[in-house]
């Protein structure tokens, strides 16, 4: 179906709990990725710019995108905050590959940051509760740890799985993060440590669950007829898709299949026009070690409460037949939220390219980023190849 | 240049201090738009939905965009947040018209929300101070009042105008809102009630500052091809534009223009094809009667500082011969924040159909809206047509 749009230069701060404010992150992120551009690109290219973010530190909660075209260097250029919770940075990709590919414009910069750690502790709260379901969910009591404790145990007793496939997802990515000079835990753990780890949210414990995360990612996207201009080496964008669900999951028919998630992947593959086997890896959605699971099964990848046995026979490793998360996935790269699905676009830029470095996915040829907001309420999938 | 889309259905729920709940709202709109459709809709044509909202009602601030697609009944549609403070609503409906025109929908849902009202008085502090620059404004204690009391002083001064030119803007459009039956103050006020009215930032008073409301609106945009499917009278968008400029007003040359607001005019007009003079009436963004005079001057319509004697002429009246919010505008109609963008397309919807009952503009053929964020930080203009 050809090429929608091409990611031509990406940027990406350490994430963890970081000294730097919101403003310094979106700097340091698109100034790597400015100075990713092998041949150059001129900041005053840019035409237009998006920004996701969910909170922005807590101290700019609202009209929030000027401040990117501030420290990008480029005020007066259009920009948008774009906000679907976890899935802020997927959307904000959405919008900018729609903004080329009408000819609307000739480069534009998305860029997704979060500061969620040294804020006050009323915020940090809001923080993790102000994406659920309000009514039903965060009033009650119930947090994103216990909603995915909910889906776990019942993944775990409507299949007949053991928790050894959950602490193998830990185990993987966490030895991808530590390959990862980017990642918040660059630490190998054993499924024992996993095992023995305190609970959070039964069967969940504390390696199932991603951290809380400072950090920003920035993209710089063009028309896919103009990505030479700017590198030999383009990734292209070749389909987007996106879905929807009920927020409270109550709503839902059933709580082990993500809809949001089924739809999005359907709509990219056909706007893509390939099939799931073309794809050389996935960067998954994995805030908690369940989510992995239910992402492969969602995306096509492995029948309903299959993905277990798939992980466990090691087929989503870095040099497996299917990897998964190459870059620690936001449970060990961590997940500053605005900015997670634009680091899977980035970690995409880098395999495609060739330049990951010691956890290089053998022959990258076409990969998939898959990007959750709350618990399924929206997602977006997109789905690239190398130029 | 040719249609870029159309709008096919609008609607609009009453402005003002309202019982109705954010979802009540949202579902009041939509269930509004797709009953103007003349040809009708089926709900299941949509396939893309865009929320535009500050804080919905201050218990969803995050992930709330799958509530819109719950409310409208069309549950699994992508669906997503835009979020530029009181523009968002304009950035909304940008992004409709890049869904639909590139092909990749059909038939697209927008709506503006916000619940001012009726909510715990620190979030409605919040609401309001949310979007102005958090480091040098809103810690410092300048509320969005205080800014435009500024700039208002400061044009006032610079150019030699006197308060009447503001005194002239509050009345015109308490005349038009008198018209408006969706309008929050449906009531005339002369000069006299302007200059008794309590100041809240010199110069301004009471009069001249737009109000804290409740309300939603929605439209419905098909590409321009299939927009006789719905009806033999759409209305068509020819251009969008879109600029930003430092979030805090400090870092700006000068205080009394935005920079935002010209670059968005001129990108719309460009993209439109069309000329200043062929507009036959103007929706523009008076949050404070101060800022309809700099709209006015900043969208090509008068020099600096000549917009009052404009107004004072009465040509920017309904019957003038170029009226400025027929609706009455922020100040009369109300400034539900995410909604104010939605409805000034509305507005444009009812008048370029020959359906605005007591406040038609005659012979409109061709309008403007213009949408600010905050105080300049973002602006998006909308050129539209009748068919």
């Amino acid at each position: 179906m050809g090429h929608r749009a091409a990611i031509v230069g990406a940027g990406h701060t350490r994430f963890g709990a970081l000294d730097a404010g919101p403003r310094a992150l979106l700097r340091s992120a698109v100034d790597e990725a400015f100075g990713s551009v092998d041949r150059g690109a001129e900041r005053s290219s840019i035409d237009e710019a998006f920004l996701a973010t969910l909170g922005f530190g807590g101290w700019q909660i609202g009209n929030s995108s000027a401040v990117l075209a501030e420290e990008a260097g480029v005020p007066g250029v259009p920009v948008t905050r774009v906000e679907n919770a976890c899935a802020s940075g997927g959307a904000a990709i959405r919008a900018a590959v729609r903004a080329v590919e009408g000819g609307a414009r000739r480069l534009v910069l998305v860029a997704g940051l979060e500061k969620m750690t040294d804020v006050p502790n009323a915020r940090r709260r809001y923080w993790l509760g102000v994406s659920g379901d309000t009514e039903w969910e965060r009033l009650a009591g119930l947090t994103f740890a216990g909603v995915y404790g909910l889906i776990a145990s019942r993944y775990l007793a409507e299949h007949g799985v053991g928790p050894e496939a959950l602490e193998e997802v830990a185990v993987k990515n966490h030895d991808n993060g530590a390959r990862n000079p980017k990642a918040q835990f660059q630490k190998r753990v054993s499924r024992a440590d996993v095992r023995a780890a305190p609970r959070v949210a039964d069967p969940l414990g504390l390696y199932d669950c991603c951290p809380v995360s400072d950090g920003a990612a920035a993209l710089l996207i063009a028309p896919a007829a103009s990505a030479r201009t700017y590198t030999d080496a383009p990734v292209y964008i070749d389909g987007v898709g996106a879905g929807s669900d009920f927020l409270a999951v109550q709503e839902r028919p059933e709580l082990t299949r993500f809809g949001a998630s089924r739809w999005a992947a359907d709509e990219a593959f056909h706007a893509a026009g390939c099939s799931r086997s073309e794809i050389s890896f996935l960067e998954v959605h994995d805030c908690f070690t369940i989510a992995e699971l239910l992402a492969i099964e969602d995306l096509g990848y492995a029948a309903p409460g299959a993905a277990g046995r798939l992980t466990l026979e090691g087929a989503t490793r870095r040099d497996g037949r299917l990897p998964v998360n190459p870059d620690g996935g936001l449970k060990a790269k961590g997940h500053p939220i605005g900015a997670t699905g634009v680091s899977q676009a980035y970690e995409v830029f880098q395999q495609l390219r060739g330049s990951a470095g010691p956890r290089q996915v053998a022959r990258a040829e076409r990969a998939l980023t898959h990007n959750v907001g709350g618990a399924g309420a929206t997602a977006c999938v997109t789905i690239y190849s190398r130029g």
